[in-house]
């Protein structure tokens, strides 16, 4: 199939740090042309991919230096851009939310839109119900909750290669991880709390956006000053494998309705045991007492650290070989493409398209 | 003439508080009914207009409580509208950046875009080439520079109600006034070190956003303890005019490309003098030893507070009655309007358009 990619310009695809939804579409792009498609993908020229890469803007912008930038136009020229070539592929494939929504209605049933971020937000449920033709995929079912009525075709969990992360020759090092941003619904204050009555050091690595400042500042960094707790700050994906390879456990003991929580399942790729909270998609991503513990209170992620210990670095592997290998992931993609596709044939014709 | 008004959903029409668009948006709908025209004002249901009203959210976003809300939705239904409802009006007039190209590219013709921010944007200049079929009014000569090959039909400066501010009964109560939003870019440090230069007092009437937290307590916070300067929150209109009246000038030492600059005319209605830093459109506002002084160094905005001490209160408002009233506003987009109109006529047939 001829299939285009659209990824988010936030962040370079793969992201040099931080970056989930370009990450996800990194793996996803990759794993689509090991089983033999064509694959476009439109991005920021700053990608490192296999695929053809169609560049829409110099670099990814949040680590771009110049001062003065707009992500909406940034955003629009793309799709103007994916719009001007759209009768060149089979199926487009959107990572952006909803701001193509403009651009496609009436070839909407020629794309697919996964909804990377949380949706309970006040204006979306306005926003879905006006642009219903186009199929939608979430990242998980708890997802969806926010946007029942909204047109749903399928739940696809992320992936990631099997061969970028490996269970460590010598893990357990004897710390707790916390890997990601610092922001309180992320909760690293929890995650020093859990350490502290585990007995055991937590290792923090994580971006400080320029909103959360303030809550640096004032609430995480004098929790720092222990001896404790080190913070290492933003990590690339080397240093990632030996930071989660080498923990005790992860610690995810997040505070908001995440939509799959990528980190669990980067952990789970390196044998490494997850704690992390009744929360969002949690549930969903770990296989309890398998790759590691649901937890509801410091008293619980406490214990779960402790029965953490025990768990086998090679049977959470081969749960992750299971069911979050980013081949996993590009082969249901590409039942959602095909089933698509029969809608199409089966449907009325669509004008418009060669 | 049937004219549609689209404002953005950012701040109420007009503004409670801090917001120029919205408020510029009130003015010229007020404007244009009094010149017998059929106004819509598209905008969050908070609006308190004489026009038809076509509310699109509940109210407006930046002091809606809701915790989670998204302005692209929420700009996007209010759009969907707007297009269903195209056909309703003889023009299409947006105050809304560029997220309205998508929509209109067949019935560009029928619109007019104002653009109220600033332009040198490093995305902008490739969106702005992508849709060039839009007819685009400046707000500043000045404003216009960073996008010289965009198809700008006219400058049309801003307006205010001829009865909104009047010259106060005994003005000059012997302080200056910096009135706006706490940043880097509008320099309150740099308007603090004036006044004290000058040896006057110095009120801060401002908004402080979240981006500006860091800001104001580590560069502003300090130098509010100087018993000079008096910092006085965020204000209404109601206590503008009596901010602006009394002050003996205002100052606006800003340190970015202005694109307009409301408040300078805003004290100009007041019949009060500004000193402004020769930046952005500020030339292009000021009659210099008229209606204020454009200067470059602290030094000499300390010799142009003392001599607009000198200025003619009187003279001044009636400078703000020559050039800046809503109506001169309102009457100069009349002739935009009109002049669209004369070019749909002998232009190729819109076929889309009954």
């Amino acid at each position: 199939m001829r299939i285009a990619q659209i990824a988010p310009l936030y962040e370079a695809v793969p992201p040099r740090f931080y970056g989930g939804t370009e990450r996800v579409v990194a793996h996803l792009t990759d794993a689509l042309l090991d089983l033999g498609h064509d694959v476009s993908l439109f991005a920021s020229a700053d990608a490192r991919t296999r695929a053809t890469l169609v560049p829409v803007r110099d670099q990814a912008v949040r680590l771009d230096p110049h001062p003065h930038k707009s992500e909406l136009a940034a955003h629009l020229s793309m799709m103007h851009e994916v719009r001007r070539r759209a009768y060149d592929f089979d199926v487009i494939h959107f990572h952006v939310d909803l701001i193509h929504f403009p651009f496609f209605e009436d070839i909407a049933r020629h794309t697919v839109t996964t909804l990377h971020g949380r949706l309970d937000l006040k204006d979306l449920p306005d926003a879905y119900r006006r642009w219903d033709q186009y199929p939608l995929v979430s990242v998980s079912d708890h997802q969806r909750r926010a946007l029942p009525l909204a047109n749903w075709i399928s739940t696809i969990h992320h992936g990631l290669p099997d061969d970028l992360y490996r269970v460590a020759a010598k893990p357990n090092d004897g710390y707790l991880a916390f890997l990601g941003r610092i922001s309180p619904e992320k909760r690293p204050d929890r995650a020093i709390a859990i350490a502290k009555r585990a007995g055991l050091k937590l290792k923090i690595a994580a971006k400080i956006d320029a909103v959360d400042n303030t809550y640096f500042a004032e609430t995480i960094a004098p929790l720092l000053l222990d001896d404790s707790v080190e913070f290492v700050g933003e990590i690339n994906d080397d240093e990632k494998t030996q930071f989660l390879g080498n923990a005790t456990a992860l610690l995810f003991p997040i505070d908001w309705p995440e939509p799959f929580g990528l980190v669990m399942i980067e952990a789970i790729a390196c044998g490494t045991p997850v704690v992390a909270w009744r929360c969002g998609a949690v549930s969903e991503i770990i296989d309890e007492g398998v790759t590691g513990f649901v937890v509801s209170s410091e008293e619980e992620a406490a214990v779960a650290v402790v029965r953490a210990r025990a768990l086998d670095r090679g049977v959470i592997r081969g749960m992750f070989e299971r069911r979050f290998t980013a081949s996993v992931m590009a082969m249901r993609y590409v039942e959602v493409y095909r089933y698509l596709g029969s809608v199409w044939e089966r449907g009325a014709p669509i004008a418009a398209v060669a």
